[in-house]
C-alpha cells in the first residue's frame, strides 16, 4: 500500500469544544470576529490546544522545470527557476521577505530544474529530472519519479514535524507550472481548459488561446492512461513541485501538522492530495484566493473560503504566507482577549 | 471659516513615480502582488518617502452614548459603552490586543458616556453630554456640542501627528451608534433607512424592521433642518464619537498623516469628512468591508476597496487594526525585496 492511504491524524473534538466556548465568552458581540473566531478555533482544534499559536510556521519552496515550456506557453524564460533558488535563500524573493517578517524556517527544495550541477547556500538540489518531460507529446513523470517528487514533500513534512513547526506553508516555482497546474485539474475536474486555464505571470490574450490548446491536445493524448486517477494525472501532466506538495500536504495531515494552502498550483497539490487521501482536507486552512482564473473554481470544489482576496498571483508560497499574519492575530484575540467575568462586562443582549 | 475647510497637505507625486518604478524591479511578475504593491505604493506617496513604514501606528478609540437607545434599537445595553471604556486600557479588549499585536499607541477618549463621573485609568474623560440627545425626538447635538465633539478628533490627530505617528486608526464604542451611523448615511446619499440599516452588534429580524422605522421617523423630523448639509446631518443624528472621528479624519489629512478606516461607523464619518472636505480622501486607506449591511454602498461612494473581507462587525476600529498586519508586509516587501538587477534575475518577458 502506497504512505499516502494511509490515515490522517484524527483532530481534537475537545479542543474544538472548548476553544468554541471560549470565543462565546470573550468580550466582543457574538460571533463578531467571523473569520477570525473560525481561523482561531480551526488551529485549536487541529493543534490540540486551548492556546492556539504559530510562533514556528515552517515555510518550504518547492521548485521544478517543466518539458511544456518547449510549447511557448509562459511569460518568462525557463532560466528564472533557477535565478530564483538563489533569491529565495539570500532573502530577496517574496517569501523570503514574508518569511522573516512572521518568523518562519524557509527551507529550498529543488526537485529538478533544468541545468547544469551547482552548489547554491542553502537550497537542497536533488534532480528527479532536469526538468519533467513535454507533456505535450509523453507523460510529464513516470510513476516512479512522481513517487519519488512526493517523497521529497514527504520529507519535508516530516522535518518540519521534528522540529515542532506550528503551522505549514507549501509554495512552488517552475516557470510554465500554471500550465501543468491546470492540466492536472481539468484531469481532476473533468474540464476542458477553458474552464481551469488563465494568463500565470502574464502571457496575451493569443498566447492564452494556445495555452489551453496545448492543454486541450495533451488530455486527449493522456486520457486513456489517467482514467479517474488523480496519482496518473499528476504524472501524466503535472510537475514535480506540484507533486512534491501533494506528499507534504499528505504527510503533514497525517503528522497532525495544520497546513495553509497557497494559490492556484498550490490548490491544485491539494486537492490532488485530498482525492488520494480525502482525510487530508481537515488539515487545511486556505490563505488566499488567487487573480489566476480558475482558482474560485478549485476552492469550491474544496469547498474552501480564503481568508485573503488581495489579486496576487505570485507563488512561492506568497498568499499563505501573507495569511500567517491574520492566522497569528486571530490566535493572539482568541488567547488573550478578556472573557466578559474577566472585564465584568455585561455579555447579555437585552 | 471653520477649521475643517482649510487645505489638506498634498501628497507627493515625486514620492509616487518613485515607488511605482521601484515595484516594476522588484523580482516578481509584473503586477503579481496587487493590492500589497499599490498599498505600499500609496503609503510611499503620503508618508512622501521611498521606505514607507509603519513602525508607530496610533490607534484611537472615540466613546460616546446614544440618546437614541430609549427606542429600542441594540442588542446590547448602554452600560456596555463605560464597561468598555476599562476594558480597552486594560488590555482585555480587541482592538488592545491589535495594539499591542502592531506596536501602536492605543488612545482611548470618551466623549461623553451616560454616568456618573469616573477616573479611569488612561481614559481621557470629556463630557461633551451625557450621551447624545435622543434624535427621534430632537437634534442628537446642538452645533456647538458636534463642534466640540469634531475637536475631540482634531486634538487627538495633532497628538498623534507630534508623537510622530506613521499611520492613523480611529475606531469607536457606543451601544446604539449603528442607529446613529445609518441615519447620517441616509441624509448623505439621500436614502431610506432600508437602503443602509443593519443588525448592528446582531438585533432579530423584527427589530432590525423597528430600528429602520425609528431612523426613517427621524429622517423625516429633521429633513428641514439638515438639508444636504453634512454637518447639520451629523448634528441631527449623529454621535459624539462619529463626529470626533470625522474631525480626527480631516486634521489627519491636513497634518498629512495617513488614514486606516475602519468599518460601517468609521466610514460614515469619513463620508462625512469627504463631504465636508473632499481633499481628506486622498489620505484614506481602507481596511476592511465589515459585514452590516449597508458598508457596501458607503465603500461605493467613496470609491473605496478595502484590504480585508471577513465578515468582522465589531468596531472598536478592529478591522483597521487589524489590516495594520498586511500594510505593514507591504512596506516589508516594497523596502527588501531585491531588484532583478541585484538578484541577477531576469525580468524581462520572453
Amino acid at each position: 500500500m502506497s504512505w499516502w492511504l494511509s490515515a490522517c491524524k484524527v483532530p481534537s473534538e475537545n479542543a474544538k469544544q472548548q476553544a468554541e466556548a471560549r470565543q462565546l465568552q470573550l468580550t466582543k458581540p457574538t460571533g463578531s470576529l467571523s473569520e477570525l473566531e473560525r481561523t482561531a478555533v480551526l488551529l485549536a482544534t487541529l493543534q490540540d490546544t486551548a492556546q492556539p499559536s504559530i510562533e514556528r510556521p515552517w515555510i518550504c519552496i518547492f521548485a521544478g522545470d517543466h518539458g511544456v515550456m518547449e510549447e511557448n506557453i509562459s511569460a518568462y524564460p525557463q532560466a528564472v527557476t533557477r535565478q530564483m533558488l538563489q533569491n529565495f535563500t539570500s532573502g530577496g524573493a517574496c517569501i523570503s521577505v514574508i518569511a522573516k517578517e512572521y518568523n518562519a524556517n524557509l527551507q529550498v527544495i529543488d526537485c529538478g530544474s533544468v541545468g547544469e550541477a551547482y552548489d547554491y547556500a542553502g537550497v537542497e538540489r536533488h534532480c528527479i529530472m532536469q526538468g519533467t518531460a513535454n507533456f505535450a507529446h509523453q507523460a510529464a513523470m513516470t510513476e516512479e519519479q512522481c513517487e519519488q517528487a512526493m517523497q521529497l514533500g514527504y520529507l519535508s513534512a516530516e522535518k518540519a514535524f521534528a522540529t515542532q513547526a506550528s503551522i505549514y506553508v507549501a509554495g512552488e516555482m517552475g516557470i510554465g507550472n500554471t500550465c501543468s497546474a491546470s492540466a492536472v485539474a481539468c484531469f481532476l475536474l473533468n474540464e476542458s481548459a477553458e474552464k481551469l486555464t488563465g494568463v500565470g505571470t502574464g502571457i496575451r490574450a493569443e498566447q492564452l488561446a494556445h495555452k489551453k490548446h496545448v492543454i486541450d491536445q495533451a488530455l486527449a493524448l493522456h486520457q486513456e492512461y489517467v482514467q479517474q486517477d488523480a496519482f496518473k494525472a499528476l504524472a501524466a501532466v503535472g510537475g514535480l513541485e506540484i507533486a512534491a506538495m501533494t506528499g507534504a500536504y499528505i504527510r503533514c495531515a497525517q503528522l497532525g501538522l495544520p497546513i495553509v494552502v497557497d494559490g492556484f498550483i498550490s490548490t491544485v497539490s491539494a486537492l490532488v492530495a485530498v482525492r488520494l487521501n480525502p482525510q487530508v482536507r481537515e488539515w487545511m486552512l486556505f490563505g488566499h484566493q488567487s487573480a489566476e482564473y480558475g482558482h474560485r473554481r478549485l476552492l469550491e470544489e474544496l469547498q474552501a473560503e480564503p481568508l485573503l482576496k488581495l489579486n496576487l498571483r505570485l507563488g512561492e508560497g506568497s498568499g499563505a504566507g501573507a495569511a500567517l499574519g491574520l492566522i497569528k492575530l486571530a490566535c493572539s484575540l482568541h488567547n488573550n482577549m478578556a472573557t466578559f467575568a474577566e472585564a465584568a462586562v455585561i455579555g447579555d443582549k437585552v
